[in-house]
């Protein structure tokens, strides 16, 4: 058998995308939990595939070539395994993204619209590294009924394809085609240029390789880059609160996207401030890097204008004293990344100011940036977080993988008989709706 | 003075743009009186700017380097000014589109996440000919709290120059900066390359204009390509309700993007419907030209291969028998542009079957394809008109000028609490929260 081309799995999967979105909420379910029985089923044959992989990266990092930490995130176990099966589950037991009709309006007698939530279609996902990413991905685009074209790291190789198969095995039931694996580097560029077949890429990785994304495809992108998060101590700032959050936003998990990476202070606040923080972050290794004005309060390094604009996911922070809430707002709007903003101030109209001044995704009041997650949000399972505007931004759910249709259901009415002089009114009364609506429905 | 450049007025109307976001309804919306107040006082002044590029475009019709539909639309007069400022009223009549919140949900007690709309930012639009279309368009920005670069197209220069200071004059209290002109050619490309500091595109012309915006640009388009809409007529069609449907979809306003450009017929009632509507068509002057089984039926032109994905916006329409409603929705899927199609049946599972497998913005039963419109939809003030399917679909109203944010209101906690052995459980209660919360409120 010939290996089928890049555009041949794009294809079938658009001819199975219009398929999968008439399947039940609970064909879908069951779909899932098959995935999850399968995968329980067949550790041995996952893990002996995932070793080939392991060993593989393994000469490739004596050879300085890879990471520990990628060898490290490739590794695969049966309690890893579990907790992916777990994690199937669980989006098998979200509620149903599809079908909700979101507005219901009579235009007229016996004419009414309905707006209700479909799946996107085709979604390309390209990924690095961790073998779960595959399981997770399919999982979340066959819940919300879109076909998905899977693109993993080539380190994941022998794992992505025993996974894959097995999802396969474990879906004869789903429309065939619905997921689809490629694995070729060059095939990635003939995903980004189909922005005819596929309506949404769901890039997962770095911050580079999601703006090299970005940069290279008209197909919408829901992903993130950076984040460069601050929280502004305010001048009506609780001091043992501000000193709590900045801790917490900075030492609880340092590495992601929604710990804070500088922290401004207000200069009536900073000689109070600035010990209290410094010597709970000495504790915890954090090393400090401020402006002039900082440095005179506290010992630190100084702080170049780089260092307002890097994330740097790790155990250091920038700190800058300001003159105002202003000064705060327009530092975060020159240096910031538009993902999570916090003021912590007992100043409730200061902290309105704040919040509205910003266009970040997430901006907060009195609690830690780190809050800004899907599963805090009580998203329920987490697509991803998006960087842009459009569409969905900051921690997206499943609803993130659907779009809208538009169904008029009439009785042959035709726009004639509402334009021109003898023009009949249109009603435009909205009313409530249940989900599925007869002829509508998918059962 | 010299002229600014075009990354200067973004970046203006970027700063402008955080601020007019802090604008209350009634503040944008007595704005929005202020430039019909100014637009119905200046008649003369922008008639006699009009007829200056009415003038030159007059010249370059006569040379034959533009068409007398060019020069019609051009033209404007003291009549075409009062629908223009009737327009503006209407737009600032509109629900506020900001402010309402999507969702509210305590995370923990004190912990509460509000989901709320506000402006996009900075969209930037780029329109052909009309210059109603400047006033129209800077209206729907300034009544969704967006900044907005427009850039018309050259042959209306004097007209939209003075429309544009009009406006400038009338919306002094709005943060200065909130619209800016553009009027070269080469600008364009300036602003699609834009992709840090422009949201969103806007393009308003022909189908081959929106493709080459959509094909240069990273930065999310909202604007529609062609429209090659459907009517299926089923075994179970009534005839007469067909026959008044397909004349409606193609006669009533046959140049628009939702009018019918195919009709499939199912070969049980062809024999029946085609004499029917082709007797109604003639009386129209409208050119059919259909395959060979249609042919046999009524004299017509054959139909080639082209026809079926040629939008006509004229009286011509295409014309195919299928035997049976898959083959129907094969032909839509493969040749249509999933934009409107419509199914005539007196069968509601047929309906459905129909409905659930198209992937198109609107899907009709027993109902014109030329109800897909924003004023029919009931959705106020139009934006646009859709085809992709990210973000906004189908007819726009002003909800796609708007993104969310989340904003966390607090009392200190830190994501520490919630993680760990001891981790705190989250409440997650969805609760109803009115329009303008405490420190969130515009007011």
């Amino acid at each position: 058998m010939t290996e089928k081309t890049t555009e041949t799995k794009v294809e079938e999967a658009q001819t199975a995308a219009l398929r999968i979105a008439s399947l039940s909420d609970d064909e879908r379910s069951e779909a899932l939990h098959a995935i999850a029985e399968t995968i329980d089923a067949r550790h041995e044959e996952i893990l002996e595939a995932n070793e080939r992989d392991v060993r593989e990266a393994e000469e490739l990092l004596e050879a300085g070539e890879y990471s520990q930490a990628l060898v490290d995130r490739l590794k695969l176990s049966s309690s890893k395994l579990d907790s992916i099966t777990d994690m199937v589950r669980s989006v098998a037991a979200q509620e149903d993204p599809l079908g909700k009709t979101q507005e219901a309006r009579k235009l007229d007698e016996r004419l009414e619209l309905y707006k209700r939530s479909v799946p996107i279609g085709v979604v390309g996902t390209i990924f690095e590294s961790r073998p779960d990413a595959l399981v997770q991905i399919a999982s979340l685009c066959l819940r919300s009924g879109n076909a998905v074209i899977l693109k993993g790291g080539s380190e994941a190789s022998h794992s992505n394809r025993i996974l894959f198969e097995l999802i396969q095995e474990a879906t004869a039931d789903v429309p065939s085609g619905w997921a689809q694996l490629i694995e070729a580097r060059a095939d990635v560029d003939t995903v980004l240029g189909m922005d005819d077949s596929i309506d949404l890429v769901m890039p997962r990785g770095s911050s580079e390789f999601v703006s090299y994304i970005q940069d290279n495809t008209s197909i919408p992108v829901l992903g993130h880059t950076e984040g460069v998060c601050h929280v502004y101590v305010d001048s009506e700032a609780d001091i043992p609160m501000a000193t709590d959050i900045a801790y917490d936003a900075k030492v609880q998990y340092p590495a992601v996207c929604n710990a804070v990476e500088t922290l401004l202070v207000h200069e009536s606040v900073a000689e109070e401030f600035l010990p209290e923080i410094a010597a709970q972050y000495e504790d915890a290794d954090v090393e400090m890097r401020g402006d002039d004005a900082s440095r005179a309060i506290v010992p630190m390094e100084t702080a170049s204008e780089t260092d307002w604009e890097t994330e740097y996911g790790d155990l250091v922070i920038a700190v800058k004293i300001v003159g105002s809430l202003e000064e705060a707002t327009d530092h975060i709007t020159t240096y910031g990344s538009k993902h999570t903003d916090s003021i912590v101030t007992d100043d409730s109209t200061r902290a309105g100011l704040f919040m509205r001044s910003l266009d970040s995704a997430s901006v907060f009041h009195n609690a830690s940036t780190r809050f800004a997650d899907g599963f805090r949000y009580g998203l329920g399972a987490e697509v991803g977080i998006s960087t842009g505007k459009i569409h969905a931004r900051g921690p997206v759910g499943l609803e993130g993988l659907t779009t809208y249709q538009y169904f008029l259901e009439g009785d042959g009415q035709v726009v004639g008989t509402y334009a021109g002089a003898d023009a009949k009114p249109f009603l435009h009364e909205d009313f409530d709706a249940s989900w599925n609506q007869g002829s509508l429905s998918n059962q």
